[in-house]
């Protein structure tokens, strides 16, 4: 017999609020319906507010003038289900097991924001009121890039209109170890593409005097970087903050590195750029790496064409002291000089995001922590960076001119994105825990 | 009006013979049952033999002691007729244009062994008798690898026992040029798979702390070539017979040169060895050559994968002095030591042939070059090499110890193996005239 809290869980998991999916659109219009009652049953005025996409939800207190004005994001939305015969059980039918609940964004991220609406819920039922103004933004479309989130923004940025962002929506580095993210790599995508003949040559006739859209593609890769693993584009690292003595410190105390990073990931083995650490190669280095290469033949056995193109899909991961107009010229310039005779290079462009790091040690930054040591009592809190990116955080920044706090609850095995996503109802708890003591916290801060 | 010869091989076009598909097994028997009744009514005898895979037409005339036997080789099988939608009227209902016949086959191989056969008809007509002892082999998968014709040979080695081989299956370097195709390239084959993390991965989260397998395919494919075009394998020229002078002059002065590959290619220019001209390099270089090429995402826009798996498909064409084991070897010791860290890679191997050079002084060579002459008067013949493979020339020097003379009638722009494929009547007449100098010719050589 489950909690209230945890079949208040179970409810707002048993809506399949895909928003990449157009047969899911109701699913999700229901879903955003189902948070706005949830959010005024709470205490809150919540709005649904009608979508350019999928509905963006908003709620907030009386707000009152003198004190501090918190929102906290999240997101409803969920990603797709496949390849559906992998999960154990069905993805919208929540199943409890050994206290974690499997359930597609059971993870990512209706657990970790409904902890937050649980949290804002029980301080209202007990106090009446809460410390500080508060607004809650829940957005539908955070699966699909928050399409039309920067938009919303811009519309109601004076009711938006706030000193500090919390969001549950990273990672801890291990079970139990409550982790304050003050930093995420920005990307950079492009795809380039070679052309050579007119069509599919036979490479034994021709083989020799045309140039091969493929071997130039792969001369282009095998240019971005040099043999010990750094990229080789000119001025690609100008500009990049260097590692803090004390970031190197603390992360190679953590609970999480190669050993963990091997088994995960089941490489043969690590290799990056030389001098760092994986931890400091995945948060704090930048990198060029290949989504995907194609040219020629893709069947069985051998077909001796020579192709008439190739293609290569590139993103670069930023970080901090790189802005990713300039590298990303960079990256272009370097291709064109590098690119073969004999062929056409086409470099198209794709979307590109700022790189985020935040003061852990701001008045913000140091209430989160103390509030997470509070909701995982005893423990020392992990300072750690990601080396995924989060657009939005940015987006944050330059609409709202605010700073996110980064205070995730999701393990390493959680499966994001996965089949048999899952979440710990220990964290679940600790979320709710979480967002009562950072209330109060983030309350008292200058 | 078609004369009886042409009507003869609009007959012969109108098979479906496409042996690379199953659907088309009984139309590639009835084509060889229609070519024994051609062959018997020549004045020949004729012999369907059963197939292992399709069958192989033989037939012959009384042999003689004390004379040359000669065998002409052919096929009758044809290539598929993909993509149909560009052909102008149907690959199997022959269409005569400007004394062009068009038709699936016309020029690869239907078209020159006819004219083979109707000159042999005409000789046995006119005089009672052939000059030389004489073996037609004429298969049915040629454009399926030949798949069983070495074992034919093997079993059929004493009754297929002869002097010189001629083959019309090659090209003229332009119209009107009658040419003597004394070299071809051989051919070694390998595909590389480079292997790392179990799945995909997230290439935030972990790219820059494990090795990207298409960054490794691409490294690898990079590191066949320098940049100045020469293949980068150590020891992959070691004992290339170097192009001697007459052949530099001879093909500088050939009316098929740059300007014809750019128009014929469509590439935007040319490239390859530097010291070589076009011809050279895919006539009498060794190349490197990827086919084929891929890894990880290949959908439209961007997915930041970091793919588990990646590959490229290599031929490798090889000259006189190079034997493809060896050369194979050398390829896989070079990309084994190129391989960058992190990753696993797997070769495995191909098909492979040998590369095949003749002596155009040769007193067979001259034979088949005064025939040439006589076929085409008043025409210089063009000594070329090909770039191509024909595997069956080196089988049939290994297995029946001979020379193959290859006396091409098709035509840079017959379209063989693509739509709209054509055969100009001119050389069709021209082949039947050629079959009858030629076995002249033959007789009287030492």
């Amino acid at each position: 017999m489950p909690s209230a809290e945890v079949a208040t869980l179970l409810e707002f998991l048993r809506f399949p609020s895909i928003s990449t999916d157009p047969a899911h659109r109701a699913d999700v219009a229901r879903c955003a319906g189902w948070l706005v009652a949830q959010l005024t049953a709470s205490g809150l005025k919540a709005t649904l507010h009608p979508p350019a996409g999928h509905p963006v939800v908003t709620a907030r207190n009386a707000h009152q003038p003198g004190r501090r004005t918190v929102m906290i994001y999240g997101h409803y939305d969920v990603q797709p289900v496949d390849p559906l015969e992998l999960w154990t059980s069905p993805p919208f039918e929540p199943r409890i097991e050994n206290d974690i609940v499997f359930a597609r964004g059971s993870t990512d991220n209706k657990g970790q924001i409904l902890a937050h609406i649980l949290g804002i819920a029980a301080t209202l039922r007990e106090k009446g009121e809460l410390p500080v103004n508060l607004i809650v933004l829940v957005e539908g479309e955070e699966e699909v890039g928050s399409a039309h989130l920067e938009e919303f923004l811009l519309t109601h940025r004076e009711e938006l209109r706030c000193d500090l962002i919390a969001i549950s929506d990273t990672g801890m580095v291990a079970r139990g170890v409550p982790t304050f993210t003050y930093g995420l790599r920005g990307i950079g995508a492009l795809e380039l593409r070679v052309t050579g003949p007119a069509t599919d040559l036979h490479s034994g006739i021709y083989g020799g005097a045309v140039a091969n859209p493929a071997t130039a593609v792969a001369r282009l890769v095998a240019s971005l970087h040099d043999t010990d693993g750094r990229v080789a584009v000119p001025g690609f690292y100008d500009g990049v903050a260097p590692l803090e003595t004390w970031e190197r410190e603390a992360w190679a105390r953590l609970p999480f590195g190669d050993a963990e990073i091997l088994a995960v990931t089941g490489a043969p083995a690590l290799f990056g750029e030389a001098g760092y650490t994986s931890l400091e190669r995945t948060w704090a280095r930048p990198t060029a790496e290949v989504n995907g290469l194609g040219g020629g033949f893709q069947g069985t056995g051998t077909k001796t064409v020579l192709p008439r193109e190739a293609f290569a899909k590139l993103t670069f991961r930023l970080v901090p002291g790189q802005e990713p107009g300039d590298v990303m010229a960079k990256v272009r310039a370097h291709l064109s000089a590098k690119c073969p005779p004999g062929v056409r290079l086409e470099i198209t462009g794709g979307h590109a995001g700022e790189p985020y790091v935040t003061d852990p040690n701001s008045p913000g930054g140091l209430a989160a922590q103390r509030a997470l040591r509070t909701a995982f009592p005893g423990k020392d809190v992990a300072l750690i960076r990601e080396g995924g990116s989060i657009p939005i955080v940015n987006t944050f920044k330059k609409v709202l001119g605010v700073e996110s706090l980064l205070l995730g609850l999701a393990l390493p095995d959680c499966r994001a994105h996965a089949p048999n996503e899952n979440f710990p109802l220990e964290n679940f708890h600790a979320g709710i825990r979480l967002n009562r003591a950072l209330l109060e916290e983030l309350a008292s801060v200058g």
